[in-house]
């Protein structure tokens, strides 16, 4: 973010911001254009941080940095809509998991094959050794933020 | 976004994320130590689109791909706690535009600054090499994307 400074140079924050988004942005056309027409990028954060297992809800909200109260309401926007539901917890009796449904699951598969065009279609702009060389740098930097 | 395929293989959209929110993250933790206790990472929107000399609401709202009617509010909320104004747009008299209030502009340069900070510290990181490629090849993406 920063408004005078972006003029003559974009820091990072905005040169990352715009892929990113393009791809929020690919994946909600998409997802639309399929029918799934009550899906938000407010809901994405779930389907990223899910576990094929199943995920407490608690732990998705640490996952994705975000609240548990404002976890609790996508989730349960979900799960009003079919795209996830709730399991007893094979570990706790007393606690439950959030998983995909059915339908989660076509979502989470479009999902995917949205951004892997997107994938594609960049590979093919930028050539497979720049492509490459952005993967290896973005993952490098990822391992150290996992970490941290 | 996706589930399973993501543990075998980070796509684009998820290699993008991490560092992405990181930054944000980084931003509002920072602006909280300031003292700015009254921001959220929806708002920085305001101050990544914003213009010098001020903009109208309509096309900040089309530069952050947001409907007008989320974006009236955000600006309303900022402007009630003083980070922006509104001024008659010069070029239009029934026009207004939006502009950075004092505080706003304290904002911007505080959060310009940490986004330095993380760009120093991914390039001692990667090495000056690598850092330069991440921002060639982003640059190369946003051209497309800006064109698109």
């Amino acid at each position: 973010m920063m408004a005078k400074p972006q003029l003559e140079r974009r820091l990072i924050g905005a040169l990352l911001r715009i892929p990113f988004q393009t791809i929020v942005a690919g994946i909600h056309d998409g997802l639309t254009e399929a029918g799934y027409h009550d899906l938000s990028p407010s809901h994405f954060v779930i389907f990223q941080h899910m576990r094929s297992e199943g995920i407490r809800s608690t732990e998705l909200a640490e996952r994705a940095q975000m609240t548990k109260q404002s976890m609790g309401y996508l989730v349960s926007y979900l799960e009003s809509h079919r795209y996830v539901e709730r399991t007893p917890d094979p570990s706790d009796g007393r606690a439950q998991l959030v998983r995909l449904s059915q339908k989660g699951w076509e979502v989470a598969r479009l999902s995917t094959a949205i951004v892997e065009q997107f994938e594609r279609d960049w590979e093919s702009y930028l050539g497979a050794e720049r492509m490459g060389q952005l993967r290896s740098i973005l993952r490098e930097l990822s391992a150290i933020m996992d970490a941290g």
